[in-house]
């Protein structure tokens, strides 16, 4: 046990060049923890010559991926090129076909065809390690796999996209509009310059499909899963949350149901009290139910190079002393196709925003509306007009009255119904604000 | 790799017969997990009479522990009896010595024999897994030992005790004594007849001396830890905690400072909007920082069967897919002897809560003596008397006056120099209280 673990590194990013750093420092602890030492033999990115903190002249360079996916000396593949396709793709699958092992912080390859890799793996006898690939440093991927699998998961549901909740947060907290926020999360680098992969709920469902298919066994399927973004939330909906003891976080919800696993991503009132309305900026969380058990929450950075780091280094350690697991806990060949619960199936309370016209029996129309889908009301607050609206001469201020409804559980096909109808009787004016409500 | 794991289960309390249920129950789950079941062929337990809602029939009986251990059938020896001495010692040993696997949830045996333990193993190749051991339903042991060691782990601090977690929560909330959430609690069952063990920080410092060995490679000894128990805690204090900020938490806190590894267990004040102060009633939480990392941390059911039982079976299943990991993450021969920074070098910030007499100068001495020591004050808060006392006919009550003082970072020693100069002064009636601010 005494041989190096011999790894080729792929990308030489945030991410890349701070493993690099991480393995330079903690040789000597790896080697007690693991009994052999993890060194970089080879690496490989897109540009030799750009400017890097690292001493380049210590690695071999190998100019393309391919060549070092093929690489003899090495014994592990560690991809952090990023990106669904080519040339991330066919290289770690060269990699894993030719029996080496793979640690990757790819989500988007994962999401896209994590099944197939992990039979590659399976296959031939490599690991597929990817903790690094969702929640950044909080080892939630291990903890899935292998740290509470006596359990039968019920639901998994978490904040995971940081960009997302450092934005809801900073609404919350300063009273900023979302553009402004974003513009703030852009210049303090928390986003990217085109923000709609993340602000529209799209990174979250890549992450929501792997812990899904790794709690419940689903095929992973990123386009099965209901997406809803973040932009439409404004300091209404915020303080109307506050108000009624609720905050406001992009989720990633994936649920057992009588129908079939629910997969859902979309901006979630959560209880004030609960552990994930506590998790504010760019920190991501994770929680997880199990029947007979209290929730398990893990709490940490969902991002940045060296969270990111020493997730990938975590999982080379893994390989080094030799632990080998079947990437999603289980064989590729049981996870299954998901029996995919239908969103309009979905069942559970809902905040309800409207902007009523102000003429009498708007309120009974809404009221009735409802009542004839079922949908019971938890609590109904119209919000009263400001003080310099009230004094207005005319008495009646013919603007609109915003009113916002909390239902009790009910259905998502209930209240597209009502709300159809209420628009139909020209009551309201503008879409109604919809946000779903995840009780603790 | 279709052969079962074979089981041997000693102890069937409350964790032991939950174990039997949920293996029974997880069977097939377990083998796509380890691709093989994992099957108890023997129990032993001190009464085979006892009312049970388990078919002991299925199992072969085995009156000794210690037959059990060195039973030639088994793979694994699962020791859930408890207590730190023999049985329990002897058998685990002799488990290990005869090259078997050992699952335990026993915290005291580990405290004490930790390191001898995990060398047993090592020497003879079986895995040594003890999950249970703290934190019931977390994965923290795997977290450390496996999940984050790429790091470099600065401190780890929890909420390791449920019943003192339990006792503070419902003071706060309810507004209740210590002696009275004592005596709820034992009603319940989350604290036994003698409370001791518990409430005097016992248990909290068995726990922490396997959480910083596995952190911090140090030696196991609960009794070179400082600790100090919650019965002291009042309203008093619960209140001040709120108006300043704080919330009180019965903390276990392994810190590395210049002076070594500084290990302490003692009702803290920490900041209401860190992510620990959120935990509440019986639930656990560990927070890990780690150098150029945000914190992590673990939150989720530190007892029960059920809880303590899935850890249980997830250190089965790992053994069951060949995971073999050093016990506490490195050599036991690493495990070196700690350099134990003393505690009277603590440095941080206090509360102190003084009763200060009812007469000219008292707070001029109690300013003047803390000055003495280097102390500076971030808070002074001099409650004031109700309603009552103030209309008393003599003007000045007499009676002792509450003063809270906040100080900013000092060290241990300086707080009570400074506290036992002003107790010399006869300006204060009664005790101090003091206790440590724990900054996130």
């Amino acid at each position: 046990m005494t041989a190096p673990l011999k790894v080729g590194l792929a990308g030489l990013g945030t991410v890349g060049t701070a493993v690099v750093h991480l393995l330079e420092r903690s040789r000597d602890k790896l080697v007690a923890r693991c009994g052999r030492p993890i060194e970089i033999v080879a690496i490989c990115a897109r540009s030799r010559s750009k400017k890097r903190d690292i001493d380049l002249r210590k690695y071999r360079w190998v100019a393309d991926p391919m060549e070092l996916a093929r690489d003899r000396e090495i014994d592990v593949f560690a991809e952090l090129m990023g990106g669904a396709g080519d040339p991330a793709k066919r290289a770690v699958t060269t990699a894993l076909a030719s029996g080496k092992s793979v640690v990757t912080a790819n989500k988007a390859l994962l999401a896209r065809h994590g099944k197939k890799l992990a039979a590659l793996a399976e296959r031939h006898g490599g690991a597929l390690n990817f903790e690094a690939s969702v929640g950044g440093g909080i080892p939630i991927i291990k903890t899935l796999r292998e740290g509470l699998n006596g359990d039968a998961f019920t639901r998994i549901y978490g904040i995971l996209n940081g960009t997302c909740n450092y934005i809801l947060s900073r609404m919350e907290q300063d009273r900023l509009a979302f553009a402004d926020c974003l513009r703030e999360a852009q210049r303090l680098g928390y986003a990217e310059a085109d923000p709609s992969f993340d602000v529209e709920g799209r990174d979250t469902a890549q992450k929501l499909s792997i812990l899904a298919s790794l709690a419940f066994g689903t095929r992973l399927d990123p386009a099965a899963i209901y997406v809803e973004g973040i932009s439409s939330i404004t300091l209404a909906d915020l303080d109307a949350a506050d108000e009624l003891g609720y905050r406001v976080k992009l989720l990633g919800v994936a649920v057992k149901t009588e129908a079939g696993i629910e997969q859902r991503v979309h901006p979630t009132m959560v209880p004030k009290d609960s552990a994930i309305a506590q998790v504010m900026g760019v920190t991501n969380a994770v929680t997880v139910d199990a029947i007979g058990l209290s929730p398990i929450t893990l709490v940490g950075p969902g991002a940045g190079g060296m969270a990111t780091a020493s997730a990938v280094v975590s999982d080379l350690a893994d390989i080094a002393r030799g632990v080998r697991v079947l990437p999603f806990g289980r064989p590729a060949a049981r996870m299954t196709a998901t029996r995919k619960a239908p969103m309009q199936h979905h069942e559970g309370g809902y905040y309800i925003r409207l902007l009523a016209r102000d003429r009498p029996g708007s309120a009974a129309t809404i009221a009735r509306r409802l009542a004839q889908q079922g949908i019971s009301m938890e609590s109904i607050v119209q919000r009263h007009t400001s003080g310099a609206e009230r004094a207005s001469p005319s008495g009646r201020s013919g603007r609109p009255v915003p009113v916002i409804l909390i239902t009790y559980a009910t259905s998502e096909d209930a209240v597209h119904r009502a709300l159809s109808a209420v628009r139909r009787d020209r009551v309201i004016s503008g879409r109604p604000q919809v946000i779903r409500i995840e009780k603790n």
